[in-house]
């Protein structure tokens, strides 16, 4: 069996982890990293638990690789940041270290898409396999997307389709592959969107479980209200095809898409930055002053929303 | 039951979560934090994980909130750095949910205390009680202490007295307290003397896996060796009445003690800086030309250290 030196060695591997503002990396009791002068660090840890938030029935070890590091840089996407650098702590079993070259392959890949270097982790023995991610990236001093700064008036805007990662969820746990599928197993973090979007939104929030309620989240902290309307929302077709499509697109979480609320004065724009870049928003809704969130053209909305403690069923 | 976000609030609500440098604290998708203009930050990770690094039996909540973000407090002070930010995910069963106000106020009171903010974190559910930390300090650019830079002619000092944390796990299993137990429970990470270090030392480490393994780490990273005397070696009177005293001494870890480097020119300053600030420091021997580690007045040491994934004995 593996030592714990002899583990952490081969995690890193794939791993790019000199670069940038690392003046040393893993290996010592810290990492020495060196901020851009001038910035705010985005900080966020996120983490995700065998059976909690992957199958392995379905989830190959670089989709949980992937997927680890995707919720991070997803909540950087969503401040607007640019991603710098992680540390990962991964708890498992011994039975897990054939699946551990695997984890690191995929997160290494998508770390070197997005320009994020590991920095430095942990191992540690426990009877279920999790890995909980610290991610930082960086913006000009004050100018992160908070959730708290919506306005009435502001349009509502979200990236890419909803509804597809709870779709593929339930394809995965049916034995089926496809498109779908592939949501649930490899979102992508909008990275480009939420830095382009950092010059024209006022507020902006990362769609991880269900648009109503993250929505609901943008409003109670910027104390106003909004109106989406359901028949804008963006619908890849196989989730249109599906009978619940809108209790998909308006709740069903792990989208890891970005809401953002735009000022009109600027939302031209914004729209016209975005689809330069080849990055796909679709205008739903706007905030208005109160507290009421309504959404048109839709039946009362059920229970949404994903809740770790709540969940009954296994996902 | 509580929904994940009544968790948040309760966890939240001992800690200190604003001060200099939040620009924005927990309930965002990032916290918003500035570093302090030509510092570089020093980072860690480290988790505690029940009955891998903490026993149910006899740590308290309070003790195993403490215990998680000491063993990462540790690592800053090994640095000399500056404690400034901290993030924690915890996973948990739903029946954990009464520990968790005793492991928060362990864990804010030691915050207070070493002047470390939390700045978010994460809930998730799982099998096993885990407190993953990830903890960001603060040095002048270019003056972290490393464990790679000991020179031949450095003098080697440890802070407090060592293999108590060990005998105090060994009280621990068979059902007694006391003072050595409170070592194992409680360990003081040596902030103080860290940062005062870092105006004298040219290496250094904490002592999480026994002397020996982590010298072993100091003469590794910096490609020399060392002289250590075991009748040097500081020892309570309790474990200097154990028959097992040498053995807890250089192997038995969990001390978090500092392990520093000294250029001979700065030891009699560096002496007199500690202990005109109350910090013990106890000199055990020298580093030396050549990758060799002898151990005067000891008899062969056997296997030390602990390895997660090697370790036998449930701890």
């Amino acid at each position: 069996m593996a030592t714990e030196f002899q583990l952490i060695e081969r995690f890193l591997s794939p791993f790019r982890t000199r670069g940038p503002g690392v003046i040393l990396g893993p290996g010592d009791d810290c990492a020495i990293l060196r901020p851009s002068p001038g910035t705010d660090l985005c900080v966020t840890t996120d983490a995700v638990v065998e059976a909690v938030h992957f199958d392995p029935g379905f989830f190959r070890p670089q989709d949980i690789g992937h997927k680890a590091l995707a919720v991070n840089l997803s909540d950087l996407a969503s401040m607007g940041a640019r991603p710098r650098w992680f540390v990962c702590s991964v708890a498992c079993r011994s039975s897990d270290q054939p699946r551990l070259a695997g984890i690191a392959r995929g997160m290494a890949a998508l770390a070197e898409r997005s320009g994020i270097l590991l920095a430095g982790g942990n191992f540690t023995r426990a009877d279920t396999l999790s890995l909980h991610i610290t991610a930082a990236g960086e913006v000009p001093q004050g100018t992160a997307l908070r959730r708290d700064r919506a306005r009435p008036g502001d349009r509502l805007y979200v990236t890419g389709t909803l509804g597809d990662a709870a779709l593929g969820l339930a394809l995965g746990q049916s034995g089926k592959r496809g498109a779908r599928l592939r949501r649930q197993l490899r979102p992508e973090p909008r990275m480009r969107a939420g830095l382009l979007a950092r010059r024209f939104a006022s507020a902006a929030i990362d769609i991880s479980d269900g648009l109503l309620q993250d929505l609901g989240h943008v409003l109670d902290a910027s104390r106003v209200g909004a109106t989406v309307d359901a028949l804008r929302l963006p619908l890849s077709p196989a989730c249109r095809a599906s009978k619940a499509s809108l209790d998909l697109a308006l709740g069903g979480g792990e989208d890891y898409e970005l809401l953002l609320c735009v000022p009109p004065a600027r939302a031209r724009s914004f729209e016209r930055a975005l689809s330069a870049a080849g990055e796909k928003v679709t205008a739903i809704g706007e905030i208005v002053r109160g507290r009421r969130l309504a959404v048109l053209h839709a039946p009362p909305p059920k229970a949404s929303g994903f809740d770790h403690f709540r969940a009954r069923a296994r996902r």
